[in-house]
């Protein structure tokens, strides 16, 4: 069997778990390039013993040898990246956002589409082991029919005012994992949003133009309710939960928790925090993620995450942020058009 | 010290409770008379020795050695047991609701507050060990300024056609209890509402004109969300949980379950489910709640819940009802005026 | 249908839940009298309408009305009174111990053996509601065959010195519930005992002759292995559990806590302790207990606990003294011999 | 800072992960060489660009530039593997049992003495997140002084019967996790010890010469009691628990589980196993492990776990069987000698 030949392009926090990932624990791939603007993430490539390290993107592009990209650079390469990816014939694996605004997503899918390019975009919470075992369990008709699917996604704390200036919004940059997840479980599509959000967490942000706390009531084709609640700030760290709710019973997926010891003193029973921030609770996600796509290239499947789920998961947020603004539920086919 | 005397009227499952833990278990207070139009009733109140059973509730109001009334039969009664006890100078107990109509409630409040009466609407929920922790954390301080409250409450199975027919509706009926609890737990008063409302348990409660799964948005003044979810019917029992987040952590109360048994075997790990219904979940709520009636009388005090509490409950379902009609946030001075 | 008629002896703590549970929530029984050395016992019975309410034991026994006896009182009358009882021709329930002493407690069984009366020793953990469902899954074979019980107990806080030098030690006082409960769930008889015990909690124990702090090895016929650790202190509250692993799994029951929530904060996830000591943990097990004793008289059955079950519990526990002071294993036919 | 240049001897399971984490996840260490007689344990080290790649283990003990030696080659290769690293003065982490034999262990203790060549034996439990909690809070002074530790250790199945013929027994296999652990929680040492044996698992077990259930009583000279159960087999997964209480409260370790999920149905809450075996639970462990290995090396320092570490245990396990053996309870003086 030959392997997928990859090239990866942006090695910050998570291009290095994604290299790190196919150079050393991912079977059916063989990093072939590794291109990074700067030395730091340059020479955590060299140590992996990575053939090719540049600087330049036109080293991977260029490389006919190599059969898929991926894309781990900042969001304002994204569409560039992936034009030139589709255009060059590779496949793709694509942080989100593919873009902020759906009309550049809605291009950048027509060039795929055009190229045939399989594009996967990387919402790795699909991948997790807790909330992959929801969607098994509803798969398998366990929960019968859906009713409520509820979402807790809470951030240890907010990220700097920089970033939250060029977020988005929360909803485009935050809610949107949860938007994918609630599409996910759903197995349906959105008929109507309403959201509302609040600054309650850290006046800067309000001053930035954005919420740090989010509530957003999705109503599905089929008749499911997804609430998600967002914050940007827990005192007791990251909060990621899921909660599904059928004729037949109810799933959840509670956090994980840093280890399993309890104390129990005279004020009661004490244990460990929930694990810290993404970097922690989703470690694993990005492994089955990469696998997920190796696999899909290998097997001349599609990917198990396509750019159709980057485009709605985007349409929802600017559904959420229209009815947040005007404070009245709002129909998706507002946003996307009949 | 002298004890209350007491005059229970409505001698159905919810009577019987509270009289044998008037009579067996509450310090303070003597059971004189006990009323009840059937037999039934009346040999529960005989069995335990209570003086004066009779199916005439005029004995319990013209008796003048009678302090207090506790209300427990039903709803199209209260009305008028209320104004008869408040126009008799007694105290009152009275089970929710105090009516369906706001007008009637604001009524039978102008009487009791005309007489100085004083009225507790019977909300157990307050009064369950589970809620009564979160609230004194909150109200300690422990989870910092509140953000979100999260109800999730689920029935394990609907009543009968009949009862849904003359309840009011899922709003006035089932979600009063909680919102109750948000405002309880908000300290707080309601601001705007958004209602959705679904028939997905059984058709025939649809076709009867009410909504079997209930989604509802409260915005506080003090900036708190709740967020209520109902449903009809669970598969796995009576569900009943409150999560409240704030700005130093979050507080939850989980079910009660049927016992702490774990069996762990090839298949994973199994346990009992949660408590059946309300008669078992809160029956020890009953018990805390008569005992504050008992206690504030004794002491000359407020009791610990108001008519203004179900006033103000009421209104919220009502404004929950217009929402979800008109599909919009309903502000809730709609409903109460200014 | 006719109820049992039944006297009560002993008003104490226990007599009076075993009262309260005859004359108000148990079916098919009359409380006929109930007899107390002092007067608050005794105000305590009138309070509940009892028909004789007295200060001879007399009135019992010579009571021919009178079918069955609850015996609540001191241990130092338990002999006296079982005696009494069957030679009255009544059945009789007895908190335990039937006596201190093997001798004496044979006797006793060979006066209610020689009267055909029914006898039930009061082994309240049975009808804990958490360990009554580990005996079911053992029952049923969901665990398989039996390899190890583990018990848990640990007081929260040691009884007064005087109560220690007068309870027989604590296997004989503390651990017999937990001989008995092993019994009960290996369905086998003890074959062999090995037993430490330690003086860590309170040198008063120890200069009184006493250990507070024990383990026992039990080795059943059947090849089940039990293992047996108790404390008289331990800080956080009564803890009283149960393990059971055989070759199908393993089955757990916890303790029950004061309240279901958690609050998590910068420090980690916090909840409630367990329930403070057996009149909350154990309060409902003496119900199903006394409704077992009267539904087996009613239904002519034997009782659920025998005073075999006594015998063999006292057994177990003068072997495990005798382990601990020669520090040896110890066959159980020592000391009930073949 | 210059880095430990290491070798490694033996790539088997166990020696891969150590391979792979000090290629690719511990910093201040450069893997020099690897050793392995197959060449399958050869690829996997050539894949990680490990620079000398060797089925000779003269390569890595004359290799001069290499400072320290990872010894996870079979138990009967370890004698000789320490001995000439002792003597060609590089440092030594060495997988467990130094050796079944207490005098061989007691020779290579004293070889490793006459070189001062820092040692280290691989009882990674004690690096496991959960036990290492535990440990955390008994040293902080959570639990008080302690009075009992409690270990569950099951293996989900039990090994091939020719392993077990070459294993020691289950006291010296299995139960020496355990036994360190006990110490290394007690903080002091045992004074005597009291075991039992069973084959309940697989009678072939038995016609080996095992056992496959064992219980042991340790009793400390700080007057602690460490209970510990093992089984060779539990159908539920493997289980791994360790509980530890005192004069403040009481810490717990719970096992870990595959994922969070809990579902509730009409039959229940059904939630995953524990992980599978000592492979995904303890993973994490051997990463910390070595890295403490690492550390103490970079800084000079004691190894974290010792070579008398290793002798104590041996000998404990040496005394479990005699005790079994003669069913009474044995000083450990008796096998260790004054």
């Amino acid at each position: 069997m030959t392997s997928i030949k990859i090239g990866i392009l942006g090695l910050g926090r998570i291009g290095q778990i994604h290299l790190k990932n196919l150079a050393t624990s991912i079977k059916g791939v063989e990093v072939v390039a590794a291109m990074n603007p700067s030395e730091e993430g340059q020479s955590f490539a060299k140590d992996l013993h990575i053939p090719i390290v540049t600087g330049n993107a036109d080293d991977v592009f260029n490389n006919t040898e190599i059969d898929a990209v991926a894309i781990c650079s900042p969001s304002d390469t994204h569409e560039d990246y992936i034009k030139r990816a589709a255009n060059a014939g590779k496949a793709i694996f694509c942080e989100k956002p593919l873009d902020l605004s759906l009309e550049k997503v809605k291009e950048i899918l027509a060039v795929v589409l055009a190229n045939n390019t399989p594009l996967m975009v990387a919402f790795n919470q699909r991948f997790d082991t807790n909330f992959a075992q929801i969607k098994s369990l509803v798969t398998e008709g366990k929960v019968g029919e859906l009713r409520t699917i509820k979402i807790t996604s809470r951030d240890p704390a907010p990220p700097p005012i920089d970033y939250i200036k060029s977020s988005g919004g929360l909803f485009l940059d935050m809610t949107i994992h949860d938007f994918d997840m609630a599409r996910y479980i759903a197995n349906s599509e959105v008929d109507e949003v309403y959201a509302r959000g609040h600054n309650l967490v850290d006046s800067a942000i309000g001053e930035a133009g954005d919420i740090d706390t989010g509530f957003v009531l999705l109503t599905f084709e089929n008749g499911t309710t997804a609430i998600i609640e967002n914050s940007r700030q827990a005192a007791y760290g990251y909060d990621q939960r899921l909660e599904v709710f059928g004729s037949k019973g109810m799933a959840q997926a509670d956090n994980n928790f840093k280890d399993t010891h309890q104390l129990l003193d005279v004020n009661g029973v004490h244990s460990s925090r929930p694990l810290d921030f993404f970097m922690d609770r989703y470690i694993d996600s990005y492994l089955y993620e990469m696998n997920g796509f190796v696999n899909a290239l290998n097997q001349k499947k599609a990917p198990p995450v396509t750019g159709e789920d980057g485009l709605k998961a985007t349409a929802i947020a600017l559904a959420a942020n229209k009815s947040m603004k005007e404070n009245r539920p709002v129909k998706l086919v507002e946003i996307l058009g009949d």
